[in-house]
């Protein structure tokens, strides 16, 4: 094991009717006006939005808000909402929506009190002052809500990149499954397939002698094997929609992936196809992700057979391990499939003739990346190319 | 899933030699001037309270200290610690040691600034003010170092109570698994076992559709089970100590126990086990908690084959599931008695007789317990003699 910090000090305020206490928690972590950072019209159409800001209104607390954060967060709203933060002396950000709203707020918390471009920090430069970020969480997925991490799209040039800072993390998250129960099926699995990402990101790892983490990370896969088809044949199942939003938390608050080496190359290399096509993240991780795993397996034969056994249930091939992991892929992809993801470019609407394109941006937002298996840009399109015509 | 919160903002410093750097965590968090609290001769004699000095003092904290916590902590030194404090205007507490020396600091941490009687607070009163606690963490066991929980005797009598505030969760833990290599076998059996049934503790519920939580406590048992019997035969196996060292605060934050009812009846049966002969926790609980299951098994037999067969590897009896509950139990006890645990009271050192001293004493600090299922004196003197007689 490695050595290392775990620290998640968010206050997460989880079940029914708990956005109704979210002035409270403005209050208990010093706001007294907030700007409320939230999409499109769902958070409105659904009530969401008044019932937080009777909330507020309670504990007499002020507010501004700024809607339209978009799928794949851009730069530009970032812009306007520190201009808005600032002009009108907000002391907090309230977001309310999915990892994109909470992303863009995080990006807005960090830009208001810095004097330079936002955007520095998203090419490396460390934050030294955030205002404090409050979430109500709309959709399990991103893990947004317990990170410290967030990811913007740079509107000249498509690049889609990432900043990470304790200063980022929520002070609280208040999240209600119930919330969720509205959301389409298709943004439910690609919700799913990003938290099962965000394990199998830390779960392939070239660290030994990490029995409890990989534990923890099959806890959570386990879990979203059998409650996201739960979901997806009744959005109002209450109790797996908790599950599941609990096991988002858990899957990218770091608990499942301290003490080792981590990858994230699926990630970088899904970044560049919800760049380009504006897909969702979750479904662009559904091709990619099970593309990966085909092309790095052969490094660690046994980590694939335990993913297949103790995840999928595969039972171990001892005369021929490599038919146990390849077991174990095709399982995920059935799986992602039974969910009602994409599993190929056809899928996803994706060009083959796009991958060169993929590839410039991939080299310019990463270079040669991938903690588990470093890959140099002749196997990433390589990845491309298995993904773009991956079959069941 | 019940509605729950879940907060557990300590930084926790994992790893090899993290102890050097105590002084920096000293001062990130805010304190000049601490007492060091410690244990009896180990800290001192492995060097590794004066390694702690020479981090304070690289970092210009400066000290005073007390020593002579003993297992089960006392309220006389808890009065002590508090007198010493004032007098020396200390504004941390720094816990160098296990379970009761961090239970006695942060008795002394809400001690210092109340007025009245710091057992008030173990009377059920809540505390509003502390002085920040951190902790250099030397053995795996009571997960006091994530928790914001304190347990302490009064001399007075042998009543053992527990409080419980966000305000003594620790504000960082150092964690070093190399520390724990010169431990005892038994101790580090002990504290293995501490672990397991502070998971048992919250596993055991009535409360449905809580797979995220189950499969977290699995994740840790799981582990238990792997990493324990390999301590035992090589107590320098550092990866064995770091996978339990983690496991022992991943069971007390709470990660494991959200959202669920949780019973807390083993501990509450076995303080007076300690209270009265002193003992170990860890080797009261051993004794106690298997014939706490026995007792108690009937009442969700399938909840006790999920852990014989998702834990102990127990095939699953579908014509007799009562089989397999009864065989994960006989599996628990086998694996105690393996690490070198008593099994019943003649292997502990206690006597028959006493039972209703314990009942006494039980009936004094918690009336009737127990979430999972409560429990009258009668159900309660029964299950002591359980596990009296208990055997292989």
């Amino acid at each position: 094991m490695d050595n290392f910090n775990f620290y998640s000090p968010t206050e997460f305020v989880f079940g029914r009717d708990r956005e109704d206490e979210c002035g409270e928690y403005v209050k208990k972590y010093g706001g007294s006006k907030v700007l409320i950072h939230y999409g499109g019209g769902s958070a409105v159409k659904s009530g969401l939005l008044d019932r937080v800001k009777a909330s507020l209104e309670k504990s007499g607390i002020t507010w501004c808000e700024l809607g339209g954060v978009k799928p794949n967060p851009r730069d530009a709203l970032v812009y306007k909402g520190i201009e808005l933060a600032r002009a009108e002396g907000v002391d907090m950000m309230l977001a309310v929506g999915g990892g994109s709203v909470i992303d863009s707020a995080k990006a807005i918390a960090i830009g208001v009190p810095y004097k330079g471009d936002f955007w520095d920090f998203y090419r490396g430069k460390a934050p030294e002052k955030a205002l404090p970020v409050g979430v109500v969480l709309t959709i399990a997925a991103a893990g947004s809500e317990g990170s410290g991490n967030s990811v913007i799209t740079k509107e000249d040039g498509l690049i889609k990149k990432g900043t990470s800072s304790d200063l980022i993390r929520p002070k609280f998250s208040v999240m209600d499954p119930a919330v969720t129960q509205t959301l389409p099926a298709y943004q439910t699995a690609c919700g799913a397939t990003d938290i099962m990402a965000h394990v199998f990101e830390r779960y392939f790892t070239n660290t030994k002698e990490v029995e409890i983490t990989d534990r923890l990370c099959e806890a959570v896969l386990t879990t979203m094997v059998k409650e996201t088809p739960r979901v997806i044949a009744d959005p109002n199942n209450y109790d797996a929609r908790a599950n599941i939003m609990w096991a988002g938390m858990v899957a990218h608050n770091n608990i499942v992936g301290v003490g080792r080496e981590q990858d994230w190359n699926s990630h970088n290399i899904e970044h560049q196809l919800s760049a380009v096509y504006d897909c969702a993240h979750g479904a662009g991780l559904a091709v990619i992700m099970p593309a990966w795993m085909e092309f790095v397996y052969k490094h660690n034969v046994m980590r694939f057979c335990q993913m297949a056994t103790r995840v999928f249930g595969c039972a171990m091939d001892f005369e021929a391990p490599e038919r146990t992991a390849l077991a174990g892929i095709k399982a995920f992809r059935r799986f992602l499939h039974s969910i009602g993801m994409p599993i190929n470019f056809t899928e996803l609407g994706a060009k083959v003739e796009d991958i060169p394109l993929f590839i410039e941006k991939y080299e310019i937002g990463y270079g040669r990346s991938g903690g588990f298996v470093p890959l140099s840009s002749k196997d990433i399109a390589e990845i491309y190319r298995i993904a773009a015509k991956a079959e069941l």
